[in-house]
């Protein structure tokens, strides 16, 4: 080699370098904002990583009716900040949290919040002040003349208050606060000022985890120079406990009830003032002792390092080639699928479980925030790629212990904090866990994953299991979501039987693969469609498919969303429906009706309409692809297209539904490195199309998997030419051994006239039925 | 020595042996129904001494508005028993408690409890089916013909019920019952039923201790065959938390919320059916750990003996002779002062301190249940000659530890289950810990102690302390209890000082020696009452002082009873009065006085008058020994009798004022036995006159101090001498150190006119003032 051409070599090497740098890095790349608007959701405060704090402003406005608007506390559109609290769901359908709610205040204290147009302690804020990234947000409360700031580590949120001159510096803490505040909600509070300066308490609340108790120790950098307690319960019940000693409440060292106020006073001074806010599911102790473990200094620039140096650590797993807005948009979407099962334990490992008593987590982390209806699909399967350890195995665990613990022995459904609610249908803890298991994900007993898999399956009273195992399908006579929850039972069922299947376990295989095609039992072989059904045997009629919401027989959707609900048998269903063209036919016709929104606007979370597609919620989410199963590559790759370019936008409003603690995020994460999980346990992800240039995935097994789309731009949208490690690729599906051994899927792109890769030589994903 | 002589000796200890045995054992002469008709507030039911569980029946009526008379639960009077509920205080003045209510029910159920004249679950019950003993209940409930038994151990309820044949046997929990059931009283229930049968829960409440936590644990002899599971909240909040899974919530195996009843069903079975009910402070699983200790199988018989054994063995600390309902009266008397203070512990040591946090007593029993203004006086001072380890130390510690997790670092003033009510004036923690420490108990560090009673006795916002520091007077301009609380913190003060001058504390000792004197800053010597006065130094006018109650000045009296009011400077009062005939003959005017009751109706705690005498509540229970400082001990004499004769009586209706957890039983104890510890801390028992013909107190030290009384009888109700030891005692009082020393004292009794023994030549008990 001569020295010249060595010189070239190293020379084009430090091009390339200076190339990759030029783009911003994932956490640059961020916009915590995407998704804040209409329907995503997601909040911009600062959080690490599953952190149990997520500390956000909060701007909702009373009276609190429309609470399902302000899930996260925050709306973009809203024009005034009621303060920062400590605990926010990202993304979701529900609501609750807005826990520990601290407002910095200059000058007078009004002790109540207002609304946008009432006087309060609430402040007026505007978006140009605004900033934020992963793990800092920062903004000027203009009532206040106050800059805020927050960043946090996993347990403890850390605020930096910079006041105005010569005003009076005070911090409100309103244990009344909370997200859904309806009247009621706050059971009972305690609010203590310790003769060391730190303020501890707890509040108890029965919200949607009802009788869910949270623990918190408040400190500040400067000494308190007062502090006042209030209880403006509006109807107290008068009594010798409620006195506090001496004659001056405001003063009390301690005060307990369901209207607890606090105002803490600070001598003026031009250094911002820092307070640490530690929370704990089990006891204030624990809240002091998680600040003492994570955050021992009043160092708000170091914490907000260390929480930067989290996300860049978390995001770089996968390095993104493409244009700034889908950079944007996918280390957004990363970021937020990251947000989520989030630690719900002390540093000590205690943590409160699905009986509301105190346990303790013997070699790992206890995680909730478990909306399994939403995250089995893409957003686990994503975690299991990239966070195997910490999200798929200290799941696990945390699941099978709650199993243990939950009163009806059974698995997680919507839990948070350790507490189930109950929420939305199936048993989705059992394809996290099969999936985990079909991955061979180490950490946990998988034999005692399977029991717990199966007592949940076997769990009569439970979302009328017991007709279900009875009939083969649940009836619709006294169950309004009948059809979803047949469908979405037989493939958590089909779940089960894989994982006993793999384990050895014949007899319960046999029974699971026979509960896995009872969708059969739904499907009305005479008009194609999954019906409610009547305990008698009759379809219910009249039917209409177009109907949904209550008395529909079906779960925030419709028969165009739910026939589809074969994950594990897509193959069995085209043949139900009288072969490929007829899916084909059926899923173009779903997608190209002309609907009217307005329909719908009474169905919860029916957003982001393509026709009957529903892009806004999970059950149309495996849709598009299932034009891979009928042998059409193209028309999965059109529809991907068109959804990725009308369901999603790096801005406020991006997201056209509900992220869903990541769900959102984590289908689009993955179909833009050019492939989905569409049957969780199937250890297959089937192929749609890049809309990245280039990706890296760093895998924990320390190998990288490489996907490359050449020619790739807005006309060369389909896919001409696949290849798997240099050798072109005969199926519609990668493995999940072949992810995780490395290498490069390489995809030629071009025009649609041009779309060359078809399915007519190639293996089609798994099915059930062949 | 004859043969015959020695056989006439044997013969007659025989007879006298005999005679001894004739008397019932300790254990039969107590009768639990004393006290439980109008003014007792004790309570007929189970308990072990010093029991966590008092397990008892509730004969409550609704509407609670006269909660007061229903404080311990039932009263004589009533003819239905709603259940049996597991914690109530013995005598209180307050009201709370009830806690898990379980009422057996035979035929159909109705969850509703019904009053007196409604039907509901409650049950007719007639007193000649009622059987109490310490450590067992036993009744009949008409309406369901079953035969009802109680028994306890510490920690655990053992009930069993025999049902009548074929008819159906239920168990009816209602979560929502409780001593002063006002409206909001429950926060949170749960209730869940474990698939071993075993049934836990908790309760949390804001009653007269704001925010407790009782949690439960219920284990049945038979199994279940079905339970049903009810949340009758009259305006439950719908929401999807508090869905539980299925369509038939009655079966399901775990529900909370605020209005929850359980019914549980066995089948029909000639055997009865045996309870256990564990309760905890802390948890369901420290409930369930207290079940396995302590009553492992489901052998009533077992736990009954077990229980009767300990109460022979505490109550035979001290064997008395005297006439039959004598020692009805005075068995039953200890009896009720060896209920309190009561354990507030889970068998590893776990309890909630006042902070309501968990915490772990390492090394002692922690105690509760602290009605220190009432106990300070007697009941706590008998505890310290008979159970010194477990109710002094251990209530030292236990304070202590309060102290420290006091949110206010302040000892209890009214305590119970850990949690503080703030019931009553004064800080009278403070004298019995120095009186523990006066008489040397070990145990507990006495210096922390004197720290702690000096960090009570300087919280200024506790009770107006702050201006009582800055005066020497708590000034009634905004104190409508102003003169009690002056002259009872003083007396604290004096305790405080005494016990700083033992520990060698000079400083502290003579600071709190001045605050002793601050009694004289309210004694107003124009008239030679303590008065009311205000913060700029006048006496109020006018001045009545009749006046109790509201705006009076006083707590629950009048000048008449508080002026006297210097159990620590007797002599001081006498001075100021103008000599030792002044005293008498104002106590007699006192005494003497006609005074209509019904003044008195409003006033909470008057009951029990001999003139302005109020033998019904404390603070007028050292006044008949006042007559010994003047030197008049016949006179004492003649009160004691009137008192014991008209204010005691081995009945129902025999206390005429609320036990207060056990001082109102404890005074008699000590006054019948011949002395009385008017001022604890002195070291010095004032001598009375003996009720009973001998009693022999044996003490933990193994050594016995006996009384006889030579000659008693009703009209020999004077003391003619006194020795101790042989020797003629020349004092008015006894040491602690002499009662200790075992030994006798011999009372020679005859009638008024010979009683010889007088004050000329004795020395005085103690006084500051000399």
């Amino acid at each position: 080699m001569r020295f010249s051409s060595l010189h070239t070599l190293v020379a084009c090497s430090l091009l390339l370098l200076a190339a990759a740098h030029a783009q911003q890095s994932p956490v640059a790349a961020v916009d915590p904002f995407i998704g804040t608007g209409p329907e995503g959701h997601t909040f911009p405060g600062a959080a690490v990583p599953f952190g149990m704090v997520q500390l956000s402003p909060d701007t909702q406005i009373r009276p609190f009716k429309q609470s399902y608007k302000w899930a996260a506390g925050y709306r973009y559109e809203d024009t005034t900040i009621l303060g920062f609290s400590h605990t926010h769901f990202s993304g979701a359908g529900h609501s609750d949290l807005g826990d520990v709610l601290l407002q910095p205040i200059s000058g007078d204290v009004n002790l109540e919040p207002g609304d946008a147009d009432h006087p309060g302690y609430r402040s007026k804020f505007n978006h140009a002040s605004e900033k934020a990234s992963p793990g800092y947000y920062g903004v000027t409360l203009e009532d206040y003349g106050i800059k805020a700031e927050l960043t946090a580590t996993t347990r403890v949120g850390v605020h930096r208050y910079s006041y105005p001159a010569n005003k009076s510096e005070h911090i409100l803490l309103d244990l009344r606060s909370s997200i859904y505040n309806y009247p009621g909600k706050v059971l009972w509070s305690r609010l203590r000022v310790r003769n060391d300066g730190t303020i501890t308490g707890m509040r108890e609340t029965r919200g949607w985890a009802p009788g869910r108790q949270l623990y918190f120790a408040i400190r500040f950098s400067q000494p308190l120079t007062a502090h006042h307690l209030y209880n403006r319960e509006s109807q107290p019940i008068l009594y010798n406990g409620f006195k506090t000693p001496g004659n001056t409440p405001e003063d009390t060292q301690s005060m307990e009830g369901r209207g607890l106020i606090g105002v803490f006073d600070f001598a003026s001074s031009p250094k911002p003032l820092v307070v640490k806010v530690a929370i704990s599911p089990t006891s204030e102790d624990e809240a002091i002792a998680n600040m003492d473990a994570e955050v021992p200094a009043f160092d708000f620039d170091a914490a907000r390092k260390a929480a930067t140096a989290q996300w860049e650590k978390a995001l770089s797993a996968v390095e993104i080639t493409a244009n700034a807005d889908t950079r944007k948009s996918l280390y957004t979407a990363l970021y937020h699928t990251l947000l989520s099962p989030s630690v719900s334990m002390d540093v000590d490992g205690s943590y409160r479980g699905p009986d509301n008593q105190v346990h303790k987590a013997n070699g790992f982390n206890f995680v909730s925030s478990l909306s399994l209806w939403d995250t089995y699909r893409a957003e686990q399967p994503l975690m299991t790629l990239l966070q195997p350890a910490s999200r798929t195995a200290d799941l696990a665990q945390s699941m099978l212990a709650s199993q243990k613990e939950s009163p009806f022995g059974i698995l997680p459904v919507w839990q948070f904090q350790g507490i189930e609610t109950w929420c939305m249908i199936g048993y989705h803890a059992v394809p996290v866990l099969a999936d985990a298991i079909a991955k061979d994900i180490p950490g946990f007993d998988k034999n005692a994953a399977l029991d717990a898999m199966i007592a949940s399956a076997k769990y009569a009273p439970y979302g009328n299991l017991g007709a279900y195992m009875k009939l083969g399908y649940v009836p619709v006579d006294n169950d309004q979501e009948a059809a979803s929850k047949t469908v979405e039972y037989a493939f958590d069922d089909w779940t089960i039987a894989k994982t006993a299947e793999k384990l050895g376990r014949k007899d319960i295989a046999t029974e699971f693969y026979k509960r896995a095609q009872y969708w059969r039992n739904n499907f009305n072989t005479k008009d194609g469609f999954v019906e409610p059904r009547l305990a008698n045997g009759n379809y219910r009629t009249p039917f209409d498919p177009t109907k949904a919401g209550a008395n529909s027989g079906f779960t925030e959707g419709n028969a165009w969303q739910y026939s589809w609900y074969q994950p594990q048998d897509e193959l069995g269903l085209i043949k139900l429906l009288g072969g490929p063209d007829k899916l084909v036919a059926k899923l173009d016709e779903m997608f190209d009706q002309k609907v009217d929104p307005a329909k719908y606007a009474d169905v919860e979370d029916i957003s982001g309409m393509i026709g009957q597609y529903i892009h806004g919620n999970e059950p149309s989410h495996h849709l598009p692809y299932l034009y891979m199963y009928a042998g059409q590559p193209w028309r999965t790759q059109a529809r991907l297209k068109q959804i990725v370019d009308s369901q999603y936008k790096p801005a406020p409003d991006g997201l056209v539904g509900n992220d869903d603690l990541g769900q959102m995020s984590a289908w689009l994460f993955f179909t833009s490195l050019g492939f989905y999980p569409v049957a969780p346990t199937s250890n297959e992800y089937v192929i749609g199309k890049p809309f990245v240039d280039h990706a890296a995935m760093h895998l924990p097994n320390g190998k990288t998997f490489t996907i490359t789309a050449e020619n790739l731009s807005d006309t060369n949208a389909f896919v001409q030419n696949v290849t798997l490690n240099g050798k072109p690729l005969d199926r519609s599906f990668l493995t999940h051994d072949e992810l995780m051994n490395g290498g490069e899927l390489h995809f030629v792109m071009s025009t649609k006239e041009k779309a060359a890769w078809s399915m007519k030589n190639h293996t089609a994903p798994y099915s059930m039925t062949k």
